[in-house]
């Protein structure tokens, strides 16, 4: 039996002791853009620091400004890449509540009508499972031989689904400590359940928030009705006008930077057999609402967008109150392509919002940082390595597909440490990720952990 | 002393403990368009119909689908008007409640800067207030005389807040008990804090709610922006789309019934010195938002308005939730003047709605009851006994003016009891109503007691 399988046959049979330990951590509560899970937070933290030393990762919990950060190595100077293992440990807010089919935070496994078995619970494929599959898969290969075939740092965060405000400083101030050969990053999903896939091309993004303020005080609609600005239509007429009808964005220079993906690219994805159809039906819609004349592949992973994640002013309640609102508020967000720039996309919006708002009404702004997009060449070598990887593991040829989320770690790895990221990920589009009823299938969890003992084999060849 | 002037003089004599019973009722939380506070709406009602029947109004709470009526009668066969008083006890919900200086329940007297004394509490002018006007003016003339000058009826209502969805099937139930010979209601206002004012006009209104759900579930904006529709947009087009550039609304047939005041009118109305920048600028604005080429007056008075008077949609806590919502909320409200039709209106909102919603979406309404705009003849005789009443408590000339919020309850005297409404009213355009801060200034109430002994005199009279 060759090394590789024995660490495969030990994850096979530690499989339900590895479920145990990720529903141990799928209950702590860590919620980052509410200040009221901070504890949450630092438990999140502390349970990953003493799971990695107890199996042979040297780690600690780090101190930053928000939320901790987990660091640990085990490195002896070995030939083959020094790699960094990324992933977050805080999840998103769990509202609506109501519209989970049990407590978001008592994982349990559901087996779905098609035989399906899923593990149930917030953070569960964004982004627990996910790094637990690679700290599953060290764990394994460091107690079956005694040691990982490549050199490993890992860097586990709190604070990526609330902008990682204190990622980057971070990154500065242990730029020696973290600046590897090679990152691994397992925050993407599958193309679909049998077909692994390495993310190349990721969106950025830019975000901002904004508070149109009217009158001093809410106003009776009655009394004031016809006379007053009304906050809720000026950000309706804010909304309304960043399209036009044929889906294109507004704002002067919005497409400056956006780059054309060569017909090959766009070939090989006709060849993967994405039915918009499908992809839109199982959501429970018909009709792909982007850009006239474009993929919807296209609308997702090379294209562009602006959505408002987030819209509110006036009365909410039961019933009907006759109120003008003294302000509203809408949180918007900017998928980036190419070589957008998100300062220049901020500020495009930012002119446009002010010339919307009436002369006696204001507007205030709450950014949140971006990041632009990226792109990793076709013919880099781990890429190479990490299809052989997935491929042997599932027995079907890796896809190599765009992401339409952002994932801001990529940037800065390659910015600051200069360090490309190999994204590798097993979920899958039904997950629910930011959604009530989030769940990663068992399959995911199981080869993904299979996925990552080869891709480490793997990067240790020449 | 005349009569007249014993019983002005009892009611000066009395002021402090009209307040203490004022007070009473203002604590009574009766917000009616929350379910919470039903039992508080019950108390509300029990308090009146005690405090009635002490007084020698012969009162009963009397119980409805919804929150209960209180009806009380004092009636002898004499002669002039028999009168019926309308008021309502229930109060709006008190939200942004961190907006408020102090609790809304706990009524307080304040003293602004300038020396007016206010009594602040959520209801204090609208409505609670104005009906103690005339509780206390009838108090004082029973006390002094024995009897009321004429035959008075009282309904106070507990749904005026939300929409009255039992009155009309009470007036029907009790047609002949209710039907009189004229309606004194005291839910208006003066046109400023030294010159009394009696409604002529006032605006309809109809409302509408509208629910636009678009996938199945909440989604990931990486993951389907661009691609899926995103309802708060859907939303925003809808409102965005209901104004034009000129400020007038675009329904089809909107403006089908609108009449133009005559010239005679607007010439007294100017008259009046109304100043659109003193109005604006007492609530933080200056420039008026309607109809281009229209008067601020014809704006909240004369002409038809829409408000959106709530809205939501997506995430709205702290930080960011990048998050596609599967639903979004709007609540609607128009002012209708001259002829317009409720029913119409809704008719046209509805259908130009759905001509905006996607045909993978879909929309659902919530409708609130509608109720068409309202004018009293200029020469109905209890006009011009009212006119002498305030003229001669104020000591300036009563202007006759519209109202720009709509008082259902007159048309429904008008067409289900055949009864014309005298409107008068004490409440000042910057008393806060349905806002943080509710105030009733204590000129209002005491004068507003002096002024309904005066009115009841006249109407005496042959």
């Amino acid at each position: 039996m060759s090394t590789i399988d024995k660490v495969l046959a030990r994850i096979d049979a530690d499989l339900d002791q590895s479920l145990d330990r990720l529903f141990d951590l799928l209950k702590i509560k860590s919620i980052s853009t509410d200040p009221a899970y901070k504890a949450d937070c630092a438990e999140a933290a502390a349970w990953l620091a003493k799971e990695l030393t107890s199996i042979g990762i040297e780690a600690s919990v780090r101190e930053t400004k928000g939320h901790p950060m987990v660091v640990g190595h085990r490195k002896s100077g070995k030939p083959g890449p020094h790699v960094l293992f990324y992933g977050h440990y805080d999840v998103q807010p769990v509202d609506p509540l109501e519209l989970w089919n049990q407590d978001p935070f008592e994982p349990t496994i559901v087996t779905r009508a098609d035989g399906t078995k899923m593990i149930v619970a917030r953070g569960s494929a964004d982004d627990k499972g996910q790094l637990m599959t690679f700290v599953e898969a060290a764990r394994a290969f460091i107690a079956e031989t005694g040691d990982l075939p490549v050199d490993v740092s890992v860097l586990f965060e709190g604070e990526e689904e609330s902008g990682s405000p204190s990622l980057r400083p971070f990154l500065k101030a242990n730029h020696d400590e973290l600046a590897c050969d090679l990152a691994l990053v397992c925050d993407t999903g599958m193309w679909d359940a049998e077909t692994p896939a390495i993310s190349v091309m990721l969106r950025g993004m830019v975000g901002d928030e904004i508070i149109v303020k009217a009158a001093s005080r809410d106003l009776h609609s009655g009394m004031y009705g016809g006379a007053a600005q009304n906050p809720n239509h000026i950000i309706a007429n804010i909304i309304a006008g960043l399209h036009d009808e044929d889906g294109r964005i507004t704002l002067p220079g919005f497409y400056d930077g956006v780059i054309e993906v060569p017909a090959e690219v766009t070939a090989m994805w006709e060849k993967l057999g994405f039915s918009a159809e499908a992809f839109l039906g199982e959501i429970g819609l018909k009709y792909p609402r982007g850009e006239k004349g474009r993929l919807p592949l296209e609308h997702i992973w090379t294209r562009p967008t602006c959505e408002v994640n987030g819209m509110w002013g006036g009365y909410q309640g039961a019933g009907s109150k006759t109120v003008i609102p003294a302000e509203a508020h809408a949180k918007f967000t900017f998928r980036l392509v190419g070589d957008q720039d998100p300062v220049k996309v901020q500020e495009a919006f930012r002119a446009y919002v002010r010339s919307k708002v009436p002369a006696d009404c204001t507007v205030d702004f709450i950014a949140k940082e971006g990041s632009p997009a990226l792109r990793l060449d076709f013919d880099h070598p781990a890429l190479k390595k990490g299809e052989k990887a997935l491929t042997d593991e599932w027995g079907k040829t890796a896809a190599l597909v765009g992401c339409g989320g952002s994932i801001p770690i990529v940037g800065d790895f390659k910015r600051m440490l200069d360090m490309d990221s190999l994204l590798i990920g097993f979920g899958l589009d039904d997950d629910c990720i930011h959604s009530p009823n989030e769940k990663y299938n068992l399959t995911s969890f199981h080869k993904g952990i299979r996925s990552w003992a080869r891709v480490l084999e793997e990067l240790a060849k020449d």
